[in-house]
Formats: C-alpha cells, structure tokens, sequence
C-alpha cells in the first residue's frame, strides 16, 4: 500500500513513528550497546535477589515484559510497584539488594520521579529506562538508559514502546552475561512484519462498529494484549480489554459472545502453545477471534497475521505489537478520528 | 425492601453469600484468630525481606489488597507472581527470604499448587489461604489459613473475596505485632453497609442498557475497583474496566464520554484524596460518575452510596465492596440474567 500523507493527514505522526521503529532498534543496538553494558555490569556487580518495576500506561506494559524477562531468565523474583504507596502513603521500603528500574517515554512524571528518589534513599540500585536523557527521572536514578527513539510526538506512544523493551531485554540479557546476539535480527525482521500493512488496514474495516474488543496473550505475549488494548482505547475510544488467556478463563470469559471480538497473542514458544486450550474455550463460546503469531495457531481462527518463524520467544513481542499498533491506527482513521491526538490526553501525564 | 426469594428465584445463592457476610467476618475473628496467630509468629520468626502473592479471578484482587499492606503497612517490597513463569516456562526462581502466599477459594487450581510446590522447594515460606483444608493448594504449602466462609455455591465469589482480604489483613497485622484489634468492629459495619440495598437497587436499574462501565480507584482502593469490575462481567457481561486512578490518566481517560458510567471508589483517606484530582478530570469530560465512599467526595457525583466514617482506610475495601457486589447481583437480575450461573464459567476454574 502507498501511503501519501500531508501534514493535516489524520494518524500521520503515530504512522511516521511505527514506520520508524525498526529504524529506532538498529540505533539501539548500535549507539547503545556500550552504555547498555556498563550498565548491564553495574547491576551484574551488586547481584541483586529481588527486581522491582515502576511506570505506567505502555511503559507499564514494557515493564510487565521486564517482569516476565527477570521471572524467567534470571529466575529472580519481581514485582511491579505500585507507585502511590510511596507518593500517597508515605512508605519508605527496604530496599537492600533489590534492583528498582523506573520506565518512562518522557522522564517526567512526577509519582516516577518521587519513588526512584526515595529507592535511592532506601539503599535499592535504581535505574531509569527513558527517551530524554536530560529528564527529572534521569537524574534520579543512579544508572540512566537511553532508549535512544528519538521525540515522539504522537500521544499513543509506539516507537519509544519497542525501544523500552529492547533497552530492557539488552540490559537484562548482558547483566546475565549474554551478548544480545539474538537481538541481532529485529531491525530485518521488524521490516517485513510491518509490511503486513495492507492486510492489516483491510482487517480494521471490520471492527468499524465494534464498541468492546478484548485482546488476550500468555506469558511474554500477556504485555502486547495489554499494550494493543490500551492502543485502542487511546485512538479508537474502544472498550478494549486484556487478559492472560488463565486469568480469561477466570471470569472474563462470559462477556465475550461472537458479539465482542477478540484479538489472541499466540507466538511460537511455551506462551504461545499455553494459548491453545484457550482458543478451544473461545471457540465453544462461538468467539471471533483474530490471531497474531505462528502460522499453525491462526489456521482455525476467523483471521490472522502470520509473524515470522524461528524467533527466540521472548524477543516476539518486539515483533508482535507493530500490526496491533497499526490495526489501531489504521481503524482510529476508519473511525474518522485523529489517533494522533486523542481526546482528554496530554502526551505527558503527570500523576502524583 | 423485603425479599421473599424462592429456589428459582435468579441469584438467590449470590444474595444469600452477599448477606452472610459479616456472619462470616465474626466467624473468622473469633475461630480463625488462633490459627492465624500460630501463622503469623511463623512468618514474624523467618523475617521475610520480599513478599509475592500469587492467585487468579477475584482471590487476585484480595491478594493486591495484601500486597498494598506489605507495601505499606510492613514497608517491604512485593509483587504478585506470573503463574505461567513456573507451570508454562517451567522456572525454579531462588525464593530464600521470600514469603510465598497463594490465595484460592477452592485450593483447586493445578497451576497455584504447582506454584506453591516450587517455591517450596526453592526455600520460600509458603502460605496458601484457602475455603477448604483438604484441597490440594492446603496440603501443598508449610502454613494454612482456612478463611471459614462455609461452602460458596454461587459461581460469581462474594463472601470467599472479603474473607480473603480480612484473613490476609489479620495475618499481616499480627505479623508485625498488631492484636487486629481495628477489625473487630467490621461485622457490624457490613451489617449497615448491607443496608444500602434498597438504594442499590434502585441504582441499578440506571445501568439497565449500559454496554461498558469504567470502574476507578486508588491505593488499597484499587483492588475494590478491580472486583467491582469483575463482578459486573461475570454476572451482567458487561464491559467493565478497572484503572488505578492515576493509571486512567495515562490513556484509558479518551474512552470516557457521557455515554460510558465510571464507578469511583473514595473512601477516607490518603487513597481517596488522591482521587480528588481524577475526579475533577472526570467532571472535564462531562462523565457520569457514581460514588461509593466518603459522604463529601460524593457530593458533587451523579449519585453514591455513603460508607460509615471512622474505618481505618486499610479496612475499608471490605466494606466499600458490598454496595458493588449488590449492584452485580441486582443489574443481572434486571437484565434477565441468573447471576448464579453465568454462561461459559464454572465454579472452580482450573488452569495450567
């Protein structure tokens, strides 16, 4: 699909930024690696047993990827903060031996700022993820990573979520002694997923009427149904909800009719092959159900977008969100809505 | 309003589990205090320096309550664990100093016995809090607690989530060398609370045609956002969302229009004054909101339902959740649904 859009084209700045992401990892795996691997060698060095997160909206997502990244890989316990017990309670933790990791496009949040402070404080190595190395967040902490994405302009974040998880897998894979060497591939292979933009924009036109949509993933996958969620809620004004394909079954899952579609994560990996039960209660639901991930799980779904094969599980969310975020797009303009500047956003919010 | 409700009446056990709570509260106070006092000089003795919960469907909201306790109340980090790191990527974390809690009404679901299982091994402390000390989730972790809220029939958890949440408040309050004295007046506050039904009722047949509903919190009012939530999907199939207040700010805040009810919970309180600021953004985009909590934060609302003053706020999502549990029940009703059985759940959910 050629696409000419003009300054006043609606979604032009969130299209220009998705288009740009593969472009944003190669700078990362480039211009960053060496201050990733300080970085990575600080945290190797004060071994820590415990790994907290803090951020919110996409970044949360990031983090929640992060979260399963330490869980699985380093085999340590995490948790995501929740940031008003420090700003709002008042609480001073005890932080030693845990590494305290803020994630944030803008660095300006000043809930974020406030509790990296006080993790300091508390004797917790901090680290902050941001895009702007000049930031209050990046002060803040004792180590600072940038994620290198360049303004983002768009208020429905995309370039800068990629690059915070590719930030996060790099600097946790080093700290582990690893080379990134898997990450390798990503600019390539980000290349050609996004090419599935016609198909995708062909997909947007039948959720034109939707007014609920639940979106669902296991595992690495369970942070792109919540991303691809709230993408849609931002652009789209969509109730749109994520769940773990266990946590669906669990409550959720009698809400959805062929009335409310559904979008299911399920890449190559142990994520992936946990969804399939999942599917099959879907199905017995008489679910329509789009697919994004490995060809052979998409075969029975109403429809899908294949990704590419052979990638390493836990860098397929890098991969899997880039036709979410366009489906986002591409139906925010099938709405007749500017995805570029949704209604009752600012692209800096800043909660206390 | 009386009730004169039969064995076909719809909804009959989820209002019996509703009313029965504070029966179960003054249960759990007296016959649960020595067990949870055995506990609780268990997990004092080990000293713990991380706490995770792990739990799923309405348990994993009363094990976010706990985590806000140990949060602020023990100020020690927490977080709650992702089942499928263990059972789908099959990962054996180091968990010394940890305190491992599962949280399950049945103690059925194979992947939290398998959960407890492995951290047991990887020198945690566990403790599973249960409704029934034989299940498996009991036998698998070092430490029991029976929250004693007698068999819960309806599918849709009532009197099993406020029982949680009071056995997860009484052990973590002895723990730190508290006597649990603050709880011993909730039976009779809940008796008050419940008396609100005749109001509930009537609010409920505003929502009769409403497809998606908005539901907000903040702080250890969060989680009674999220099972409000719940409630309302599994028992009306409504699309029910839940946000941290800060959180709806980031994103979700472009979905709300006239259209789309936000139930905002705003108690006394540190948590409730912090939603002061998202109440006002709320009144920006013109949203029907409905209150529960503190009389004045209600005053400027669509419509509320008073909590009595005085609650210490860390004991007051027992009580705010009752107005909502009755809103579920009675909406259902008045769209014609038996909120008893909702279509495609069962009672206990097993997931892997």
């Amino acid at each position: 699909m050629t696409e000419h859009r003009d300054v006043d084209t609606p979604g032009r700045m969130m299209a220009a930024e998705i288009a740009e992401q593969p472009e944003v990892w190669r700078r990362l795996l480039i211009e960053g690696a060496e201050a990733i691997g300080v970085a990575a060698a600080q945290i190797a060095d004060r071994r820590p047993r415990f790994v907290l997160f803090v951020a919110r909206g996409s970044s949360d997502h990031a983090a929640l990827y992060a979260k399963y990244l330490v869980e699985i890989t380093h085999a340590l316990p995490a948790g995501l903060v929740s940031p008003s017990t420090i700003t709002v309670y008042g609480t001073r933790p005890a932080l030693k031996d845990v590494l305290y990791v803020a994630v944030s496009q803008s660095g300006g949040s000043p809930d974020l700022v406030r509790s990296v402070e006080v993790a300091r404080e508390q004797a917790a190595l901090t680290v902050a993820v941001t895009n702007n190395a000049a930031s209050d967040l990046a002060g803040a902490a004792e180590i600072h990573i940038d994620m290198l994405a360049g303004t983002e302009r768009s208020v429905a974040a995309t370039k800068s979520y990629t690059a915070e998880m590719l930030a996060l897998y790099l600097l946790l894979d080093r700290a582990r002694g690893g080379d990134g060497r898997d990450a390798a591939a990503l600019p390539d292979l980000g290349e050609r997923v996004l090419e599935s933009q016609g198909l995708v924009h062909s997909v947007a036109q039948r959720y034109r009427f939707a007014q609920r949509l639940i979106a669902t993933g296991r595992g690495y996958s369970y942070p792109t149904a919540k991303e691809a969620a709230l993408k849609l809620m931002e652009t789209c004004y969509l109730s749109a909800q994520a769940f773990s394909g266990a946590d669906l079954l669990h409550g959720p899952l009698a809400t959805v009719d062929p009335q409310v579609p559904v979008i299911a994560v399920v890449p190559e990996g142990a994520g992936g092959q946990a969804m399939l039960p999942v599917l099959a209660r879907l199905a017995e639901r008489s679910a329509d159900v789009f697919g994004v991930g490995a060809e052979p799980a998409l075969k029975n779904l109403t429809g899908g977008i294949p990704l590419p094969s052979g990638v390493a599980e836990e860098l397929s969310p890098i991969l899997e969100i880039l036709p979410l975020q366009q489906l986002a797009l591409h139906l925010a303009v099938a709405r007749g809505l500017d995805p570029d500047t949704p209604r009752g956003l600012h692209k800096v919010t800043e909660t206390l």
